[in-house]
């Protein structure tokens, strides 16, 4: 199991649709990669930070693949897909990395 | 229920005691947490990004609580010693921001 966290960073120009993001965006990952290895989407919204700073990324989603091999191959077959449709809500580049659960 | 992010990140120049951090750290987060509204404390490691990248965090904690005043008086209480434990296993000091969660 590995998940793959993409973070899509707050800023003074920042712009995100989250109805667009929630409505459309999360239910086509779900429809792409559903089939191909995805277990669970975990969206959270940054709401602060410890102190009461502002939290540094707004929106995080939490992508639940079988392996490694499986994101690789749901890449392969609708990366560009989804990628493109990030543009529809959001004019900040999210950053992706893949993780090993530890814990 | 909220989910505070801690996330580590990795640079050249980054140490990173994993064997301190589950064994001494994660396990104190759980000591003086587990009975202050902290259901769930999950750990992942960053291995890569897509494309063959390197992790921006190299480790990334998410911790689940009741509620954000549980978690507020969980800092109050115990939030300066398990503060203080992060320079025992490393010297980058973590993001960290409170997350709603929205799916």
């Amino acid at each position: 199991m590995i998940v793959v966290s993409v973070m899509y960073p707050a800023s003074a120009d920042a712009k995100f649709d989250m109805k667009y993001y929630l409505e459309r965006h999360v239910p086509l990952v779900g429809e792409r990669w559903g089939s191909m290895g995805l277990r669970e989407a975990k969206v959270l919204q940054g709401v602060g930070a410890p102190g009461g700073g502002v939290a540094p990324y707004q929106v995080m989603a939490l992508l639940t693949f079988d392996s490694a091999v499986a994101f690789e191959q749901a890449v392969a077959q609708h990366g560009k897909e989804i990628l493109r449709d990030i543009a529809n809500f959001t004019n900040v580049q999210p950053i992706i990395q893949v993780n090993d659960v530890l814990v």
